[in-house]
């Protein structure tokens, strides 16, 4: 069923299992207690930062199907994809398993995009167990979209940290305390910012489109939810957002949470937080998860955020256009 | 319903209309004739090829949109991808719409991953109409992942030329006289070519592998099919693929197409033929839907192939990973 841009599952598809890798920074924070891996190095024993890149979205998709007692044979598609150029990290790691394999790209926002068409999938009868994965890592992204590590650059103060870690979850017909009841689908929001440095700020609108029309299609409001959490808005962005939401009627700053706001220990050299498609993936796939388990959180949205643009569309002179895909869990 | 890797459509969702815009090469072959627009300059009045490359994406939608006698409010989602790093003529096209937009990456077998995504998500009952489209840009794609124009590199013989143009199609519950009956999604395959002039080779076992399940899937035989079409093996792809096939019982040849084959006129600077996303967009959304249309070919196996490499992944050793999804249309 649909109405406005939220699809909502007949028979709710469930989390079955997840699981969460994380770098050395990222073990020092809150979140890491409750990854299933941190890493010591974060090279994980890999000669190059994309290879480790892969081995750790590899590894969370394997822990996933593990913990979810299931083997490779009964997973119906992986949905994946990743920040590098032309998903390598997601291929790379689909080889690993001899399931189908659906790439996307979504930047940021792809572990919200991978559980909704997972979750389609499922409740529409094509699939009954799916995988949804998607991570990053801080050196990979370094080079591949700002300046070489070597160089030792100066970062502005608005600026993030891209998160190293992977996140995956089992979204299956049963099996898992929590459910997945509908999603709100993202439009391309472009507001005009084109510092490149400044994700927070650019992505800030794509959220509050999709927030926003998440409620008005479930007739619902933000004190309804227990937790409305956002993937890597950073400090700055999540302001934008609660003030974006707040002119328009709607207070969500009582419950809102930013994944890249929390996932560090002390806010240093990443100013305004964590970013990356793995900074949600970890998030929700150790934390989120968890506490829904245990009947802290009961109702969850989750609205991921991915700025869309590249090296050469920046370089071309264009702004960056941003997207975000929400999907609401409660835990049962 | 699921047999297998491949999904049944309960009510088969239809192509309600297409669209196809290529460049000025591919207009003097006999594909060109079929499509919507030609393109005499293949700057296509912009100031980059990135941006033109966009601009034929973002034409495609609109024609395919319009030709279906359809409004931006009744599309329900975009799912489109590119070659371009970041997908970001996607993801630029998808800013001049103000329908949701779902980001993928399947290199030159987008085409296929996205009408396989659009029709699940239309029979699960979860949208009324979707735009599957992609693209490609000769020019750049070889900056991309070659060299600069301006260099007038050599090309290796076993190479082939990048189309120029994109496609589009509106999958639809209803209107349009080719359904949309199944698809067989697919896995990755990697036989350990590392010639990143060779993608024929790299391709060809994972068509196979896609095709052949298709068959035992779907219980059927090469000859049930009037056309089986593959996106972008080329001529010497094209061969792998006939010899595979026929080593496991199936001989495909008497009726095997492949896009990159068949788009242009003459075999010349393109040695073995066309590929690149829009390869089979333009082929599909052009001639093979407009003869179904006239009743000329009834029932078609489309399997796209992607190469799902990158630079970073090549120049680090590593070999290319492949994928094929495949979908069948049945005209009626």
């Amino acid at each position: 069923m649909k109405r406005g841009n939220t699809i909502f599952f007949k028979k709710p598809p469930r989390v079955r299992s997840y699981a969460a890798i994380c770098g050395s920074k990222e073990r020092e924070g809150v979140i890491g207690g409750y990854a299933d891996i941190t890493l010591a190095d974060d090279m994980y024993g890999e000669s190059t930062y994309e290879k480790a890149e892969c081995k750790m979205l590899s590894g969370a998709i394997r822990l996933a199907v593990e913990k979810g007692a299931l083997t490779d044979g009964d997973i119906d598609v992986l949905f994946s994809g990743d920040l590098l150029n032309q998903i390598i990290s997601a291929s790379f790691a689909a080889r690993d398993f001899q399931f189908p394999f659906l790439g996307l790209y979504s930047a940021c926002s792809t572990m919200s995009e991978s559980i909704l068409l997972a979750a389609a999938m499922i409740d529409g009868g094509f699939a009954r167990n799916c995988v949804a994965a998607t991570g990053s890592h801080f050196a990979s992204a370094e080079r591949q979209y700002r300046y070489p590590l070597e160089l030792g650059c100066t970062r502005p103060p608005q600026s993030q940290w891209t998160v190293t870690g992977a996140g995956a979850c089992v979204i299956s017909g049963e099996g898992g305390g929590i459910q997945v009841v509908n999603a709100t689908l993202g439009r391309v929001r472009d507001w005009g910012i084109s510092d490149v440095n400044n994700m927070g700020a650019a992505m800030a609108p794509a959220a509050a489109d999709t927030i926003m029309r998440h409620f008005k299609d479930t007739n619902t409001l933000p004190e309804d939810y227990d937790m409305i959490v956002t993937g890597d808005l950073g400090a700055l962005g999540s302001r934008i957002l609660k003030d974006l939401t707040w002119e328009k009627g709607y207070d969500i700053a009582p419950n809102h949470v930013d994944c890249g706001e929390i996932i560090y220990k002390v806010i240093e050299d990443e100013f305004q937080g964590g970013s990356g498609a793995g900074c949600s993936a970890v998030v929700m796939n150790s934390y989120v998860f968890t506490k829904m388990n245990a009947g802290l959180y009961k109702r969850v949205l989750f609205a991921a955020t991915g700025a869309l643009l590249s090296t050469v569309s920046s370089g071309q002179g264009e702004s960056i256009p941003c997207i975000s895909h929400a999907v609401e869990f409660v835990s049962v």
